[in-house]
């Protein structure tokens, strides 16, 4: 019997809507880089979803590129980020941030997030011309463990980089997660409006891959497509991306994709209290934290896929669960039952 | 009624037997990053149809990234590449090697290659630590104006490489075209025992997107995982691109596609040939250069979607016609046809 | 009998004013970074000098620092620089500006100088997404080898980088050479109000070391210093360089050294008349660029330290004699007689 | 009246005797870019003074640059390095490191340093190719707050550097006054053993401006002087720095000036004792960070100049008093007056 496969949100195909619409069109001709009348159309949705329309939104291949590409072209070569100390550009993607030469300094904060104080003292640290001048907020949405900003947090993160002169960049590898949650107050639209720029995450949520970039400030618009080229971003078949965040959007199947997952993990989580297993980190969205010894973990792994996520001093660990729009209701319920009887 | 498509080769889907196996496997859940089986079975074919047992296999997302990644994984700071002035990663790809922080040499040829004298011509004058270092020759096969390098041409140019201390480089962006064309004495084999490092282009020849790295010389193999996550090369869902070359690879559907786009070609060749129409460039691959008049230009444009390439003194322009594995016989007989009439 | 020295100009020390000047400050304490009051005088003595109030001036530790310095401040990453074939950024600073990450795109001209139509040629083939933004041209004043710009010259140059959006920077390694020379008919005050950015050699006229970079154009002034620290350009004790462009400016001495060794190198120049000597290519600067046979080469070579600086198709080959403010008139005359007797 | 000066040790000029030997040879010519005889001659006065016969000797000109250019050279783009939270390159350097491409791990250690289990920790972290490669350890000798590396300090950082695979660097920017202190037990013999590189500060303790990189592992000593050249740090008239090591090291006058900095340091640190001025760090270098109040603090800048470090909680504030080799002992018995009237 396979496993129950809560491993990661990016194992996953496609949505098979997704899927149909690319066999569909799949003998079309269309002019390439993203230039077609699908990626076009699929801007013009995103500006109208997002109610910027003035955004610029591009479409890229991954989260990692998407966030060296748009830092690169937003800092200039002394400029640094602030990130939390878990921030996916800190810690998971290989130093491409400072393999394009900015530096990331890391604020304080809690739950994964930073905090606007955090924010604030890194900037009163770095006050003269012999260290980087901090210049954008990066932040995930949801973060790297699951949580999400409140509306309030947001709203206090824009203070402080106006306060600052920061851009605030918003991560959203997750976003569908987290603005489909049930302990998140925040809105596309008001994402939008607080953000500099931002991305709708794709390949965990639907698609084969694919980030929708916004870049709602249009002093940071010029010449974007020149960064993403210049940085190996653009895909010849940008038709691709267009096509597959058109459908997953024109509908919002997107947010009902991203709403079932929370479903699913609603219901591990239900599970775990149920079983008095306790949580590493609380969270609202797809990715569930728990922590379990090392007997239980052993005897998860016989008919569960998970990942190990960190051992703890007192020898037991966590393991992290990840639902997706995959994910069966049958499956999370087989999860909750073994969490259950454990 | 649509115009005939003779714009590029990657403003087409993918082939419909690479969709099927897409949609077949669109349910399983696999590991990510191009760890799982469909991957490591596709770098294991390519490391038996290349006779390179010993070869490392990557996939990568596209040409501009799969050159850079390499370039920047091969070469130390003051490194250079040498190029045809017309290389791709000379002139289109916005800078990326330079991004990357490598200049870019260009050495004398013809009908867009390098010559052995010309790459030797330009070591020469690289000789002391005030000038950059020639270390890697990139060549492509075929070139961007679709001529082929001959094994003889390639057995010169390995001399010089080894004599020079260069890595040899093969951008096979449309390696497929060259490979299959009745101009071209080179076999797979033959190209992965010359070169160090080459790729297998798959954007161009039936699949969504990929380019097959085959990193041959184990010097160079060090780490390149790492080098394609910096530059945010890797992509979450592998497993797409493993199974699209695994599927074109597997029974060599990969070659009948290439070798299809080149008949397809020679149908439009020969046309042009009895209807005295110029070339540019003589090629044997699957892009075809015509010289035109102003006149004859407008009127192919009314039936025939094709690129206008570049404008000659004379007032004459050069276009650019492209075939591929989707290209119908009765579309190259139609153009062949127009040709004729023009 | 020690040769006679035409080696080069920075095979000299500093003009015995300034080591005189460094002398009688050696023991005085001072801020460090170029923010004592000896770096204030000299950069205002240079906005009088310049005609330039609002300029920022900076000094710099040597001209391949200065050069990717204020490139990488100006350019954005997928931005490319113009230079002539022989630019020192282009040949002879081990691709320092493509180690920031810039491309250094060649334009047509003659005698080492670009001309404005090669310069517009390069900015009408760079006209799409996959190709570099040409964004600054660098010239040298005088060039690499020798030659100077005229007035009528520099303002075509300034007109073409109007029309096509580029910063006009110009490299014054031998700054002093060119205003100095009779042939050139450009002043201090000329210069600043065409260009950019310009720099003022130190090195090669009278100085330790150093020169200073004058950023006329406000929009290019924001953050330098943060640049300079950035790429290794910043010197503790920048009080040295401060003070000797204060010795060197204050009483016009700098100008003098320059227009001494023009004189010193008119009399070689008139020796090569008299003895029907060849050019390589005619100066009006303090370098030199003799044809001479084997046998003379030989013969001179007992006698002189010079460059050996190309060999010529036909067995002759070319070389360089450097005059300096250090050049005694005994020396030149020294020369000259050798010259004439060949 | 003039203010005793305690600011810093950069803002002095050069050594008499350097200052001499400057002028001596100020009309001589040599050859640049430091082959001349007298680079030479302290690259091998200094090979001797190492007992590292097989080091690589370049003379840098200053400490940003010299660690930039290094760490450039020896690490690939997704190495990292490891340094202390305070470490220069991950504070001081406006992300000069970060720059070149590369992220800098902080290890944890106390008074300024990193402990062995520190850097063990960071390594033991990043295990995975979604994470940078830590592979440069960074250490200062003496730290940025004066502290030192014991012997058995240095020798079991060599332990986990030979362990892990890293490289061990060493700033050396105050490494005079480390050497020559008498709470140091690390031989200028000792250093060259264990570290893979490091280098010998020469700005801060007596000449004008230079640092002289040792690079003991031959493994990284390839092609360096293309790398200085790449990243503008190639001076012209490389025999300034070659001459002042020369002078510096020839009679060990070098040390002598070190010795004499912590002397007067001490003269400081007992009138401290006695006084009772707490320290926010006990240092055994020319380095002295008192705890003072404000009213303290305005009273000794009535007739001291010296640096503000950083506030306490308590509303008192750390000091930096910092002797060279100019502090005279009137100067620091005076100093001591102040402080024990306070």
């Amino acid at each position: 019997m396979d496993k129950l496969f809560f491993m990661n949100d990016y194992g996953e195909g496609a949505h098979p809507l997704v899927m149909q619409r690319l066999m569909e069109t799949n003998l079309e001709h269309t002019c390439g880089y993203g230039l077609d009348a699908y990626s076009l159309r699929a801007q013009e949705l995103i500006r109208e979803k997002t109610g910027q329309p003035g955004a610029a939104v591009h479409m890229m291949t991954g989260g990692t590129s998407a966030n060296m590409i748009a830092l690169c072209a937003f800092l200039r070569p002394y400029e640094a980020a602030i990130a939390a100390e878990g921030g996916h550009i800190n810690v998971h993607e290989t130093g491409a941030v400072e393999g394009s030469g900015h530096k990331v300094l890391v604020a304080e904060g809690s739950e994964g997030k930073v905090s606007a104080e955090g924010v604030r003292a890194v900037c009163l640290r770095h006050t003269d011309e012999h260290m980087v001048h901090p210049r954008l907020l990066y932040i995930s949405q949801p973060t790297e463990i699951g949580t999400v900003y409140s509306l309030a947090e947001l709203r206090a993160l824009r203070a402080v980089c106006d306060e600052q002169g920061l851009i605030l960049f918003v991560d959203g590898a997750r976003l569908g997660s987290a603005l489909t949650s049930e302990g998140c107050d925040v809105t596309l639209r008001d994402l939008a409006a607080l953000a500099d720029c931002f991305y709708i995450g794709g390949t965990k949520n639907g698609l084969l891959f694919g980030e929708a970039m916004v870049i709602v400030n249009p002093v940071l618009q010029k010449d974007f497509r020149f960064m993403i080229k210049n940085r190996g971003g653009m895909m010849a078949k940008g038709r691709l991306c267009g096509l597959m965040f058109l459908t997953a959007l024109e509908h919002d199947d997107y947010f009902a994709w991203a709403r079932h997952a929370n479903e699913m993990a609603d219901i591990v989580r239900g599970a775990m209290r149920r079983a008095g297993i306790p949580c590493y980190q609380e969270t609202v969205t797809n990715q569930i934290f728990p922590i379990v010894t090392e007997a239980q973990r052993k005897h998860l792994e016989e008919r569960v896929a998970f990942e190990r996520w960190s051992d703890l001093p007192d020898g037991r660990c966590v393991i992290r669960f990840v639902t997706s729009w995959a994910t069966r209701r049958e499956e999370a319920e087989a999860l909750a039952g073994v969490l259950e009887a454990l």
